[in-house]
Protein backbone atom coordinates (compact mmCIF):
# COMPACT_ATOMS: atom_id res chain seq x y z
CA UNK A 1 0.00 0.00 0.00
CA UNK A 2 2.76 2.38 -0.81
CA UNK A 3 5.72 3.39 0.33
CA UNK A 4 6.62 4.44 3.72
CA UNK A 5 7.35 8.23 2.07
CA UNK A 6 3.53 8.03 0.80
CA UNK A 7 1.98 6.40 4.05
CA UNK A 8 4.26 7.72 7.21
CA UNK A 9 4.94 11.19 8.84
CA UNK A 10 7.17 11.08 12.07
CA UNK A 11 4.09 11.60 13.52
CA UNK A 12 1.66 10.30 12.13
CA UNK A 13 0.93 6.65 10.26
CA UNK A 14 -1.88 5.37 8.38
CA UNK A 15 -3.89 2.91 9.44
CA UNK A 16 -3.42 1.15 6.40
CA UNK A 17 -0.01 1.29 6.41
CA UNK A 18 -0.06 0.04 10.14
CA UNK A 19 -1.83 -3.29 9.03
CA UNK A 20 0.75 -5.92 8.34
CA UNK A 21 3.83 -3.81 9.72
CA UNK A 22 6.07 -6.20 11.88
CA UNK A 23 5.89 -6.37 15.40
CA UNK A 24 9.24 -7.34 17.52
CA UNK A 25 10.29 -7.56 21.22
CA UNK A 26 13.07 -6.54 22.85
CA UNK A 27 14.70 -10.17 22.52
CA UNK A 28 14.60 -9.14 18.52
CA UNK A 29 12.13 -11.72 18.42
CA UNK A 30 9.73 -11.12 15.22
CA UNK A 31 6.05 -12.07 17.32
CA UNK A 32 4.28 -11.47 13.75
CA UNK A 33 2.15 -8.26 12.28
CA UNK A 34 -0.72 -5.87 12.50
CA UNK A 35 -3.33 -7.29 11.69
CA UNK A 36 -5.74 -3.89 12.42
CA UNK A 37 -6.11 -1.29 15.23
CA UNK A 38 -8.81 -1.36 17.34
CA UNK A 39 -9.99 2.51 17.44
CA UNK A 40 -12.57 4.40 19.89
CA UNK A 41 -15.11 5.47 17.07
CA UNK A 42 -15.85 8.83 19.26
CA UNK A 43 -12.51 9.61 21.20
CA UNK A 44 -10.33 8.57 17.41
CA UNK A 45 -8.28 7.13 20.36
CA UNK A 46 -6.35 3.40 19.07
CA UNK A 47 -6.94 1.25 21.99
CA UNK A 48 -5.81 -1.94 20.82
CA UNK A 49 -3.36 -3.13 18.02
CA UNK A 50 -4.34 -6.29 17.17
CA UNK A 51 -0.94 -8.70 16.90
CA UNK A 52 -1.34 -11.73 13.84
CA UNK A 53 0.49 -14.43 13.35
CA UNK A 54 0.88 -18.00 12.23
CA UNK A 55 -1.42 -19.19 9.76
CA UNK A 56 -1.26 -18.63 5.79
CA UNK A 57 -2.42 -15.56 3.93
CA UNK A 58 -4.02 -14.52 7.36
CA UNK A 59 -6.06 -17.98 7.32
CA UNK A 60 -6.06 -19.66 10.74
CA UNK A 61 -3.87 -17.02 12.13
CA UNK A 62 -4.55 -16.03 15.32
CA UNK A 63 -5.38 -12.86 16.44
CA UNK A 64 -4.19 -11.14 20.02
CA UNK A 65 -5.22 -7.61 20.88
CA UNK A 66 -2.47 -5.80 22.54
CA UNK A 67 -2.89 -2.69 24.16
CA UNK A 68 -1.80 0.46 22.16
CA UNK A 69 0.14 1.78 24.77
CA UNK A 70 2.68 -1.20 24.84
CA UNK A 71 3.69 -0.42 21.26
CA UNK A 72 6.59 1.48 20.58
CA UNK A 73 7.53 2.51 17.01
CA UNK A 74 11.34 1.94 16.03
CA UNK A 75 11.68 3.78 13.17
CA UNK A 76 14.78 2.04 12.57
CA UNK A 77 13.13 -1.15 12.37
CA UNK A 78 10.27 0.55 10.94
CA UNK A 79 8.01 -1.75 12.81
CA UNK A 80 6.82 -1.80 16.38
CA UNK A 81 8.47 -3.49 19.69
CA UNK A 82 6.63 -4.49 22.45
CA UNK A 83 8.07 -5.65 25.78
CA UNK A 84 6.25 -9.21 25.35
CA UNK A 85 8.41 -12.58 25.88
CA UNK A 86 6.57 -15.25 23.16
CA UNK A 87 5.88 -17.33 25.61
CA UNK A 88 3.68 -15.13 27.23
CA UNK A 89 1.21 -14.81 23.94
CA UNK A 90 0.96 -18.40 25.08
CA UNK A 91 -2.04 -17.84 27.42
CA UNK A 92 -3.05 -14.31 25.65
CA UNK A 93 -6.50 -13.41 25.21
CA UNK A 94 -6.44 -14.30 21.29
CA UNK A 95 -8.84 -14.96 18.75
CA UNK A 96 -9.74 -16.55 15.54
CA UNK A 97 -9.42 -13.41 12.40
CA UNK A 98 -13.31 -14.81 11.78
CA UNK A 99 -14.34 -14.95 14.94
CA UNK A 100 -13.66 -11.56 16.60
CA UNK A 101 -15.14 -10.77 20.22
CA UNK A 102 -17.85 -8.04 21.25
CA UNK A 103 -14.85 -6.07 22.72
CA UNK A 104 -16.68 -5.22 25.80
CA UNK A 105 -15.50 -3.72 28.61
CA UNK A 106 -15.29 -6.89 30.61
CA UNK A 107 -13.22 -8.65 27.45
CA UNK A 108 -11.13 -4.88 27.80
CA UNK A 109 -10.31 -5.14 31.57
CA UNK A 110 -9.09 -8.73 30.97
CA UNK A 111 -7.05 -8.21 28.37
CA UNK A 112 -5.71 -5.44 29.57
CA UNK A 113 -4.89 -7.21 33.06
CA UNK A 114 -3.28 -9.74 31.59
CA UNK A 115 -0.75 -7.15 30.58
CA UNK A 116 -0.15 -5.48 33.64
CA UNK A 117 -2.05 -2.04 32.01
CA UNK A 118 -4.72 0.07 33.38
CA UNK A 119 -7.51 -0.56 31.32
CA UNK A 120 -8.48 3.39 30.31
CA UNK A 121 -11.60 5.07 31.32
CA UNK A 122 -14.02 5.70 29.71
CA UNK B 1 -13.28 -7.52 5.54
CA UNK B 2 -15.83 -9.45 7.30
CA UNK B 3 -19.34 -8.35 8.44
CA UNK B 4 -20.39 -5.77 11.36
CA UNK B 5 -20.92 -8.38 14.05
CA UNK B 6 -17.33 -9.33 13.29
CA UNK B 7 -15.73 -5.97 12.94
CA UNK B 8 -17.10 -3.48 15.18
CA UNK B 9 -18.62 -3.39 19.03
CA UNK B 10 -20.38 -0.39 20.05
CA UNK B 11 -17.78 1.72 21.17
CA UNK B 12 -14.60 0.19 19.02
CA UNK B 13 -14.60 0.21 15.63
CA UNK B 14 -11.49 -1.75 13.86
CA UNK B 15 -9.24 -0.04 11.52
CA UNK B 16 -9.92 -1.86 8.19
CA UNK B 17 -13.46 -1.68 8.81
CA UNK B 18 -13.12 2.04 9.12
CA UNK B 19 -11.48 2.34 5.44
CA UNK B 20 -14.06 1.97 2.85
CA UNK B 21 -16.78 3.13 5.36
CA UNK B 22 -19.66 5.80 3.66
CA UNK B 23 -19.62 9.34 4.72
CA UNK B 24 -22.63 11.56 4.03
CA UNK B 25 -23.40 15.33 5.26
CA UNK B 26 -26.36 16.38 7.25
CA UNK B 27 -28.29 17.13 3.64
CA UNK B 28 -27.98 13.50 3.22
CA UNK B 29 -25.22 13.39 0.57
CA UNK B 30 -22.25 10.77 0.16
CA UNK B 31 -19.36 12.63 0.39
CA UNK B 32 -17.43 9.69 -0.98
CA UNK B 33 -15.49 6.76 1.37
CA UNK B 34 -13.13 6.44 4.37
CA UNK B 35 -9.44 5.91 2.24
CA UNK B 36 -7.80 5.46 6.01
CA UNK B 37 -7.16 7.01 9.50
CA UNK B 38 -3.73 8.87 9.86
CA UNK B 39 -3.03 7.92 13.71
CA UNK B 40 -0.59 9.68 16.29
CA UNK B 41 2.08 6.53 16.54
CA UNK B 42 3.06 7.53 20.51
CA UNK B 43 -0.70 8.48 21.67
CA UNK B 44 -2.36 6.28 19.46
CA UNK B 45 -4.99 9.34 18.44
CA UNK B 46 -6.62 9.36 15.17
CA UNK B 47 -6.15 13.15 14.04
CA UNK B 48 -7.38 12.44 10.67
CA UNK B 49 -9.69 10.41 8.68
CA UNK B 50 -9.32 10.92 4.86
CA UNK B 51 -11.91 11.26 2.76
CA UNK B 52 -11.79 9.69 -0.60
CA UNK B 53 -13.82 10.09 -3.76
CA UNK B 54 -13.22 10.28 -7.65
CA UNK B 55 -11.74 7.85 -9.60
CA UNK B 56 -12.00 4.33 -9.88
CA UNK B 57 -11.71 1.72 -7.56
CA UNK B 58 -9.15 4.27 -5.64
CA UNK B 59 -7.51 5.01 -9.12
CA UNK B 60 -7.20 8.69 -9.45
CA UNK B 61 -9.16 9.53 -6.50
CA UNK B 62 -9.07 12.66 -4.48
CA UNK B 63 -8.04 12.21 -1.26
CA UNK B 64 -9.16 14.64 1.87
CA UNK B 65 -7.78 14.73 5.24
CA UNK B 66 -10.76 15.34 7.52
CA UNK B 67 -10.48 16.33 11.16
CA UNK B 68 -11.59 13.14 12.99
CA UNK B 69 -13.62 14.89 15.18
CA UNK B 70 -15.43 16.22 12.91
CA UNK B 71 -16.65 12.80 12.12
CA UNK B 72 -19.76 11.23 14.10
CA UNK B 73 -20.16 7.49 13.77
CA UNK B 74 -24.73 6.94 12.74
CA UNK B 75 -25.27 3.79 13.85
CA UNK B 76 -28.58 3.62 11.73
CA UNK B 77 -26.78 4.69 8.64
CA UNK B 78 -23.69 2.87 9.47
CA UNK B 79 -21.38 5.43 8.28
CA UNK B 80 -20.07 8.44 9.31
CA UNK B 81 -21.45 12.01 9.58
CA UNK B 82 -19.71 15.11 8.90
CA UNK B 83 -20.56 18.30 8.37
CA UNK B 84 -19.39 19.87 5.61
CA UNK B 85 -21.07 20.71 1.80
CA UNK B 86 -19.97 18.82 -0.99
CA UNK B 87 -19.30 22.76 -1.99
CA UNK B 88 -16.89 23.47 1.10
CA UNK B 89 -14.64 20.38 -0.60
CA UNK B 90 -14.22 22.28 -3.89
CA UNK B 91 -11.48 23.83 -2.23
CA UNK B 92 -10.25 21.85 0.80
CA UNK B 93 -6.74 20.28 1.24
CA UNK B 94 -6.43 16.86 -1.04
CA UNK B 95 -3.97 14.79 -2.59
CA UNK B 96 -3.42 12.66 -4.79
CA UNK B 97 -3.11 8.95 -3.02
CA UNK B 98 -0.02 8.26 -4.49
CA UNK B 99 1.01 11.96 -3.55
CA UNK B 100 0.34 11.89 0.15
CA UNK B 101 1.36 14.73 2.05
CA UNK B 102 4.30 14.57 4.65
CA UNK B 103 1.51 15.84 7.10
CA UNK B 104 3.98 18.40 8.82
CA UNK B 105 2.30 20.46 11.67
CA UNK B 106 2.31 23.40 9.08
CA UNK B 107 -0.36 21.39 6.79
CA UNK B 108 -1.78 20.14 9.65
CA UNK B 109 -2.67 23.60 10.83
CA UNK B 110 -3.85 23.86 7.23
CA UNK B 111 -6.15 21.68 7.36
CA UNK B 112 -7.95 22.28 10.51
CA UNK B 113 -7.73 25.80 9.76
CA UNK B 114 -9.58 25.00 6.46
CA UNK B 115 -12.44 23.84 8.43
CA UNK B 116 -12.47 25.71 11.29
CA UNK B 117 -11.22 23.71 13.92
CA UNK B 118 -8.06 23.57 16.15
CA UNK B 119 -5.14 22.00 15.33
CA UNK B 120 -4.25 19.48 18.37
CA UNK B 121 -1.65 20.51 20.72
CA UNK B 122 1.19 17.50 20.42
Amino acid sequence: MGDTLDRETHRLIASDKVEGTAVYNPQNEKLGTIANVMIDKRSGKSEYAVLEFGGLFGLGSDHYPIPWDMLTYDTDKGGYMVDIAKERLTGAPRYAREKAPDYTDDYGRNVYGYYGMAYPLL
